[in-house]
């Protein structure tokens, strides 16, 4: 994924000064800016204010975050243990954080000679990265056949994907998860074209997905989140790829808020609604998405204030009256019955608990 | 309707000075400016630049419009067609302009004594504001009678009513015409609180229907667009209340983009969704809203700039890269079958083609 002149992952450990280097996406854009990561508390923070955000990135940034709690106090496993259960905190809806926060402190919890530790904990938290970009590259390989499929039915108009938030490079490492059957169609000389849900309150789709498509020259265009029924309804929309923070083995996607009313108009105009996720964003112990998702409320400030650009600086605008409460949830669950597949790394299967059960059969209890 | 120290309307005729006043709605909430209309040119660019917006509101103001063409050459018959003619194409789109005008000439020529036509225009011009009033209060006692059916069956909970965009006093005179239940329920003392939709990309709900709403005391709270699904799916939303643009005589309803994924939702969720509108809001000549009412595609800038306040000046900020191309659709039509019902100043009815015409009988062919 090459960006020119910058960064081609949004996380990356610099040998240099054995930091954690991350690109802070709160100011993407309009504004290009890398920040160190040197105690766990800068990467609760940075996983929190969403310098880093997307499923996958919390949990790899939340990897390297217990290699700087060892850094600081090798061999002291109470320690370990007692910061490790923070960061598992710092974010409710992603299963990834605990995930990747447990794998390891499990690795390391198996090494019995604490001078290892170290080493151990940043090795692996690479190969959890490495892992990552692996899983994406796999479920782009699987998506792009969808989207060929519909590229032959089509002639001389490009595939129209729809997309909501950011699934990019930008919230995983490479490729992305719901981009990156764009990204590998696109590199095939497929003509595709992405419609980009601006995603509010916070925008990612407009400020982060566009920016993300624009560097690798995707043709794309940004709607309000209140288009894409109008262009499903118009046939304007050939195909529907969202990611997800958690997704239950029946098949329930929780995603950011507004995927299930894109879904719902996917189902309404019979266009196919696909889910795509590395293993790492199942969770194995849910059954009701709906019912027991817990879904984070964040600060009503993100949907009061707007960021943009004015006079070449970034600042944030008020929108509503000063005096309107405003509230905020960041999540939402489609149902399994909205979706039409999910696209992993080992393939394509239905939303249901009988083909993702079939597909990691290693999960059966 | 009572606005602290601030007019109770958005347009008044002011006896003190003989102009007619308009708050400027471009520039709410965090500006509240008066603008007086003292000729047709004044009126023309009101209209055109959105200083009032709303048909019904249109209408009227373009009501004035002709009292301020006799205000300058009284008994000038001539000149009095040929400004009425220049004030009907200040925008295409609204009937309501095209009606109003025509409504003024009709009576103006009806009355051979010239030196009675300013006397006369104003006084027309009033009760068409005055008509314009009685049929959105009609609509807010049927209405309200839905709002206290629901509050019978809660127990110290309000009712929550969920409204997309502003179809408020401020685009009417008073009342509104989806406001127009709440006001009324509120007035009678029921606990109403209202879930108010931005309404991407003008935000015309977080600020216009906010402020109101916020005038009044009537409990509410902001959110983006992506919201109403989850709301609805964890029963929050009690009723769901939108205006429309233009509805079929068969009860397909093109209103703000985004109502149509609202509709779905709302199906999806056992949830009331209604419509509220004046019978002149009735396109008696189309079938099907999908395939023929055009929806209009405004400018991609709308998009990409949001405005707010800033350092308490009211500015705009770029939201996605500048070189992001972003698509604009200003309308969607939710189809009749979505629609529970529509509260008309007659009364509820069904949104189907028989149960419109039994409401309005006039009009059958």
């Amino acid at each position: 994924m090459e960006v020119t002149n910058q960064s081609n992952r949004p996380i990356w450990y610099d040998t240099n000064d054995h930091t954690v280097k991350i690109i802070d996406q709160r100011v993407l854009p309009h504004k290009y800016s890398v920040e160190p990561l040197k105690t766990v508390d800068d990467t609760i923070r940075a996983i929190q204010q969403m310098y880093v955000r997307g499923a996958p990135l919390i949990g790899v940034t939340a990897a390297y975050g217990v290699y700087l709690i060892v850094n600081k106090r090798a061999g002291d496993i109470e320690y370990l243990k007692h910061e490790c259960k923070r960061l598992k905190d710092a974010r409710p809806t992603a299963v990834n954080l605990a995930w990747a926060v447990d794998t390891m402190l499990t690795s390391i919890l198996e090494e019995p000679d604490p001078k290892k530790h170290l080493e151990l904990s940043r090795v692996k938290a690479g190969e959890i990265a490495e892992a990552e970009v692996d899983r994406c590259y796999q479920i782009g390989r699987h998506g792009a056949e969808l989207i060929k499929n519909i590229a032959q039915t089509k002639k001389n108009t490009p595939v129209n994907v729809l997309t909501h938030c950011n699934a990019g490079w930008l919230a995983c490492v490479e490729y992305g998860t719901a981009t990156a059957p764009v990204y590998v169609a696109h590199d095939q000389g497929i003509h595709v074209h992405v419609w980009v849900d601006e995603t509010r309150p916070l925008n990612q789709g407009a400020r982060l997905t566009a920016w993300e498509l624009g560097k690798k020259n995707v043709p794309h265009s940004v709607i309000p989140d209140n288009t894409g029924g109008h262009l499903m309804q118009h046939g304007m929309v050939d195909l529907v790829i969202v990611g997800t923070d958690r997704t239950t083995y029946t098949g329930d996607v929780a995603n950011k808020i507004g995927t299930y009313l894109k879904a719902l108009a996917a189902k309404d105009n019979h266009v196919p609604f696909y889910v795509a996720l590395p293993s790492s964003t199942f969770d194995w112990n849910i059954r009701d998405g709906i019912g027991e998702i817990p879904i984070e409320k964040r600060d009503p400030d993100e949907v009061r204030l707007v960021q943009g650009l004015y006079n070449n600086q970034t600042c944030e605008v008020l929108v509503p009256p000063d005096d309107s409460p405003c509230v905020n949830y960041a999540f939402d669950v489609t149902p399994a019955r909205l979706v039409t597949g999910l696209i992993t790394e080992k393939g394509i299967c239905e939303a249901s608990e009988n083909a993702i059960l079939a597909m990691f059969p290693e999960q059966k209890k």
